[in-house]
C-alpha cells in the first residue's frame, strides 16, 4: 500500500470516530489503525449496540464531515496535559494509554504497533509529549500521517462490525471494532467488493460441503479434515500431477515413517528451535521419546547417508509427497487453507555446490510449468542474508548461491524482487507468489538452500579427487502443502476444475430409456479416451444418469455439481450418431467419433 | 503336526536331555518341550559352555540311546516324593517347578503351557501327584504322551544353542537352550533343512541391503524403515496394484489423516480395549489427547457419516492404503516383518446385511486374483464365534453372515477349514494364509465382518420403506500390511521380482561404444512400451550401463542386482537389427521390432 492512500485510510478511520462522537456523544474511542483494504476504529457504547442497519447513517455524517473539509491539523502536548485531557473528555482507554506511555512509552508504543493496533506515538518518542490530530471538533491523540483535509481521503465502505478485548485481553471491556474498506477512486472499491462478493461464492469451505470434496468430523479434530472420494481424486490428481512433473525433471520417489525419535530433530538442530511447536508421540511399550514429523528433511538425510556416495552420483534427488503434522493453535485453523495435517509435495536435492544453479534452474522450470497449467501467474521473493550473525555456513557459500539464485531467476524470465534479511538461518530461498482468478495472491512454492543440514548429519561424497567433500541441501515444494493448495485452487477455480482435475469430468444425460443402447457405445468411446496431459494415462471419470427425471432437472443438479462436461443424449443424437456436448463455454454437437479427441483437447 | 510328531520329538526332548546327562552328569535341568518343527531342552552347566562343536557328540551319544531300544516307562509319585527325588537328584529347578506345583497346581501348568515352555504336569492334575517318565536311567518329570521306545523317534538334528533365562524372566539364572529340529522321514528334515538354507539366502533383511531396497537409521529408530529410491518403486508398484485391482472392484479411493482425538476412540471403543498399544499424541499448544492411528475404520465411518445414505447407494465401498503406527515393543520389530510403520491396504465396505455374501464374494474375487499374480497358493480360516458370551451383535445376524461367508467361499473354490471361537468380538472373519516358492505358509489378507462399529457410530441408511437401518461394516486388507507383504515377496521371490515389479526391470549392456547410436533406437522402442497387466500405465524403468568395462563385470553386476532383464548389445547385434536377451531362463535374440511385445508378455 502506498503511503497516500495509508494516509487516506488513517484519516478515515478519525472521520468515522469523529462521526460516531456526532452521532453518541459518550462514545469512548481505543484505537483505529490501517488495515489492510482499510481501516477499523474499537469503540465502547455502555449497552448501546451498533448494528449494520446504522451504517448508512455513521456513512451518512461520515460524508457531512468530508464535505465540511476539515483541515487535519497536529500539535503537541506535555504528557501530563495529555492526560488530563483525555479524563475530561471521558476517554478512560486514551487515559490508559497515556499513563502507560508516560510510564514506558517505547515499550507500549512496540506492543501496539506488533499488535497492528495502534499508530498512537512515534516508537522511542520521549515520554514527556505526544502527538495529537484534530480535524474539526474531533481530536485524538495520535502520530499520524494524515492527509491534508478530510476532502482528500477517497472512497469508502463500512463492511462490519464485530466484538474486540480492549487490548486483546479477554479480561478487559469488550468494545466494538467498526471496519471500513477505502480506495482512491471508486473503481477500486467496486473491484474490492466485487472481489470480496466472489471469494464469498468461491469460499472452499462451502464449495468443499457442496461438492463433496471433504469433510471434519469433532471426533477426529479440527484441522484434520478426511477427503471423501470426490475430493480424494482431486488431492489425487493434483498430487500424481506433481509427481510426475517433478519425475520428468529428474526426481526419484522415496518414502519414510510419519514419525521419528527425537535424536534425529536433536541432530538436524529442530529439537532445540522448534521442539516446542512439535506433536509429541509418546510410546507406552518403550522409553522412545518421538515426534511427529513436521518436515521431511531430516529423514531423507538418512536415505542419502544409507550409502556412500561419489561426485559422479550427484545430484541426488529425492522426491516424496507424504503428509507431516504442525501443532496449530486451535483458533488459527480452518477449512483446508490451515490444518495440522498437511500434505507436502516435498523434494530434496544433494548436489555438489557447483551445481546449486543447474538445480535451482531445474526447479524453476518445474514450478514454471506447474502454474501455468494451474493457469497463476507467478512472481518470487529472493531472500538473502543481511550483515547480521544469525546466518550459519560459510559467507563466501552464501554469496555465491545468493547470485547463483538470481541468475536462475532471471534466465527463467520471472518476476522477482529481492529482500535481504529475510533467508532462513540455514541458506537463502526464493519463495513463490502465486495470483488467483480473483486477484489475490498467495504464497506457493519455495525453493530452499540449505548448507547447514548437510552439516549437522556429516553427509558427505567423494570429489573427484578422492577428497570427502559435502553436498549442499535444496529443499523445494512445488504445491506447499496440497490441502493449503486445494484451498486456493477451489477458490481460484470456484468450483469449475479444469476437466484433468474434476473428480467427475463428464456425465451422461439421457432424455429417455429408449437410448440406453447408445448409452453403450458412447461409454465403449470413454473406456478407450486416456488423457496424457498434465497427468499422464488418466483414464476418464464418468457417471451415467438414467433416471427417470426431466431433462431440466439432470442438467440442473449436473450444474450444481460443476461437472464440466455433460453429455445430453436423446433419440435424435442416437439417430444422427451425435452427442450433445453442454460445458461452461455453451453447447455443441459432435459426431460422436469425435468425442475422444475432443475431450483429450480440453 | 500330528500326534506322533509330537511324540517323537518330545521323546528326542528326553534322549538330547539323556544324552547331555551321560556327558555331563552335573548338567541341572529345566525344562524341554516340543516347538514347531523340533524340541528344545534348557540345561544348566554352571560354567561348561555347549559349542556347536560337541552337537557331534552330543548326537552320538542321542544315537546310541536310540540303539539301545530303550522303553518309555509312565509312573506317577506323591508330590512329596518327587520334590524328595528332585532334591537327592540334584535338580533345583525341577524342585522349584514341583514347589510350586503342589501350592498351586494348575496355575503353573497353565503359565507354563501358556509359554510353550513345558508339558510337566496335566494341567488341572490334582497336586498331590505328579507324572514321570523313565527310559534307561535318564528319569524325567513329564506328563507325556511319548513314543513306546526310543527306536522310534524318526531322524533328528541338533541346530543350534542360546542362552534362555529360567522361566524367561532375566532376574533369573541364564541357561542354555539346546535346539533340535525332528521328522518322520530323512526326506522330510532334508526338505526342511534344505528350506532353511533357502530362507537363510533369501532373508529379506540381507536382500533389502544388497538390493538397496530400504534402510533403517538408529536417530530415526527401529521398526521405522526408510525406502530408497528402488525400494519405493516396489512398494508402489504392490500397492498400486492392489489400489487398481479394488478400485476394479468398485473400491473409491479416500484419504485421511494419521492422528486423532481421542474420542474417537472412546466412541470406537478401542480406547478402553487397546488404549495402552497405542502410540499417545500429545498437543503442546492445546489440551487435545490424541493418538496415532493403529487403524482406519474408525476414521472411515465418518466419511461414511458426512452425508444422508439411501438403501439405493448402498454398498459404500472405501479403499486407502495408508500407514498405521502399533507400539510394538523393539525386541519384536525386525526388517520389514514387524514395524511401527505399517502400511495397510486398507478397504471397508458399508453394506446392507442383505449384500454380506456378494460384497465376500468380491472380495474373495479380488484376493484371489491378487495372490494369483503374486504366484502364491491360498487357503482360507473360518472364524466362528462360538456358544461363550464373549460377542456383540445380534445372534441370528451372526448366523446369517457365517453362512453366507461359507457359501462364498465355497463359491469361490477356495480350500478353506472353519474354527469356532476363533472369531473377532465384533464379527466372524476369513484368514487367508498363502504359502510361499520354498513351502512356508504366512498370514496375508483378511476379511472381517463388523457388527459394532456401526452401533457404536450410529451409521444408518434410509431402508426402501423409508424407516433407519444400520449398515454392516466389512474390513478387508489384501496384502494386510505393504512392509511385511514385502517381506514375504522378498523372500518368495528371493529378490528375482516379477518383471512388473522389479525396481530396474531392464539395463541394456553396451559391449563397446560403436552401438551408442543403436542404444538409441533401443531406447525409443523401450519408451513406447507400457505394460498394462497387473499395474495398468506402467512405463518400463531400465538403465543403460556403457561404461568402459568388460560385458563380463556388467553382466556379473546386473546379475548381482537380479535385474529380470539385460540386453546385451554389441556390433553384430547392431548391424543385424537385433538384441540379445538374458534371462534368468536363458539367452535368446530377438528382431529390436519384436522387443515391445516380447516384454508386455513377460
Amino acid at each position: 500500500m502506498n503511503d497516500t492512500l495509508h494516509a487516506m485510510r488513517h484519516s478515515l478511520a478519525h472521520i468515522m470516530a469523529a462521526a460516531v462522537q456526532r452521532l453518541w456523544p459518550e462514545a469512548k474511542f481505543g484505537i483505529g489503525p490501517v488495515v489492510e483494504n482499510g481501516f477499523y476504529y474499537d469503540i465502547d457504547l455502555g449497552e448501546t449496540k451498533i448494528s449494520e442497519q446504522e451504517f448508512k447513517t455513521i456513512e451518512r455524517v461520515m460524508r457531512q464531515i468530508i464535505c465540511e473539509k476539515q483541515d487535519f491539523e497536529h500539535f503537541t502536548l506535555p504528557i501530563d496535559e495529555a492526560i488530563e485531557w483525555a479524563l475530561e473528555k471521558g476517554q478512560p482507554y486514551k487515559a490508559e494509554l497515556l499513563n502507560d506511555l508516560k510510564r514506558s512509552g517505547t515499550t507500549v508504543a512496540k506492543e501496539l504497533d506488533a499488535n497492528e493496533m495502534g499508530t498512537i506515538a512515534e516508537a522511542g518518542a520521549a515520554v514527556d509529549t505526544v502527538g495529537f490530530y484534530r480535524n474539526g471538533d474531533f481530536v485524538d491523540l495520535c502520530r499520524g500521517p494524515h492527509v491534508e483535509n478530510t476532502k482528500d481521503v477517497g472512497v469508502f465502505k463500512l463492511m462490519r462490525v464485530a466484538g474486540a478485548y480492549w487490548r486483546g485481553n479477554e479480561k478487559n471491556p469488550q468494545m466494538q471494532r467498526l471496519y471500513g474498506v477505502a480506495f482512491a477512486t471508486k473503481e477500486e472499491l467496486d473491484a474490492h467488493l466485487y472481489m470480496l462478493e466472489e471469494a464469498k461464492k468461491r469460499d472452499h469451505r462451502k464449495l468443499g460441503r457442496d461438492l463433496d470434496l471433504y469433510t471434519v468430523s469433532p471426533l477426529v479434530g479440527v484441522g484434520l479434515p478426511m477427503f471423501t472420494p470426490r475430493g480424494t481424486v482431486l488431492r489425487d490428481m493434483v498430487a500424481q500431477y506433481s509427481n510426475q512433473l517433478r519425475q520428468s525433471y529428474g526426481f526419484e520417489k522415496v518414502w519414510t515413517p510419519h514419525i521419528t525419535k527425537k535424536e534425529l530433530y536433536e541432530a538436524s538442530g529442530h529439537w532445540a528451535k522448534f521442539g516446542e511447536e512439535l506433536f509429541l508421540v509418546k510410546s507406552q511399550e518403550t522409553s522412545d521419546e518421538m515426534a511427529l514429523k513436521p518436515m521431511n528433511c531430516p529423514h531423507h538425510t538418512q536415505i542419502y547417508a544409507s550409502r556412500p556416495r561419489s561426485y559422479r552420483d550427484m545430484p541426488v534427488r529425492y522426491l516424496e509427497t507424504t503428509t507431516d503434522y504442525r501443532d496449530e493453535k486451535t483458533g488459527e485453523l480452518g477449512g483446508l487453507n490451515r490444518v495440522r495435517s498437511l500434505t507436502q509435495d516435498d523434494s530434496h536435492v544433494f548436489c555438489r555446490p557447483d551445481q546449486i544453479e543447474q538445480e535451482i534452474n531445474n526447479l524453476l522450470g518445474a514450478a514454471g510449468e506447474l502454474y501455468q497449467t494451474i493457469g497463476m501467474k507467478l512472481r518470487v521473493r529472493l531472500s538473502y542474508r543481511d550483515d547480521s550473525e544469525a546466518y550459519l555456513g560459510d559467507l563466501e557459500l552464501w554469496q555465491s548461491a545468493q547470485s547463483q539464485l538470481k541468475s536462475a531467476v532471471e534466465a527463467n524470465g520471472l518476476e522477482y524482487f529481492e529482500q535481504e534479511g529475510e533467508a532462513a538461518f540455514y541458506g537463502p530461498k526464493i519463495d513463490f507468489m502465486a495470483t488467483d482468478a480473483i486477484g489475490r495472491e498467495h504464497q506457493v512454492a519455495t525453493v530452499q538452500l540449505d548448507f547447514v543440514q548437510p552439516e549437522r548429519f556429516g553427509l558427505e561424497y567423494t570429489a573427484e579427487g578422492g577428497d570427502m567433500a559435502q553436498p549442499v541441501m535444496i529443499h523445494c515444494a512445488l504445491l506447499g502443502s496440497v490441502e493449503r493448495f486445494l484451498s486456493v485452487f477451489i477458490e481460484h477455480t470456484g468450483g469449475w476444475f479444469p476437466f484433468w482435475a474434476a473428480p467427475e469430468q463428464l456425465r451422461i444425460l439421457t432424455i429417455n430409456d429408449t437410448v440406453l443402447d447408445y448409452v453403450s457405445d458412447i461409454k465403449s468411446v470413454l473406456a478407450e479416451t486416456v488423457l496424457m496431459t498434465p497427468v499422464k494415462y488418466s483414464e476418464l471419470r464418468y457417471t451415467v444418469d438414467s433416471r427417470n427425471e426431466s431433462l431440466g432437472k439432470k442438467i440442473r443438479e449436473a450444474t450444481s455439481m460443476k461437472i464440466p462436461v455433460q453429455l445430453i443424449v436423446g433419440p435424435k443424437d442416437k439417430e444422427a450418431g451425435e452427442v450433445s456436448i453442454r460445458t461452461q463455454s455453451g453447447e455443441e454437437k459432435l459426431r460422436l467419433s469425435q468425442l475422444g479427441d475432443y475431450l483429450k483437447s480440453m
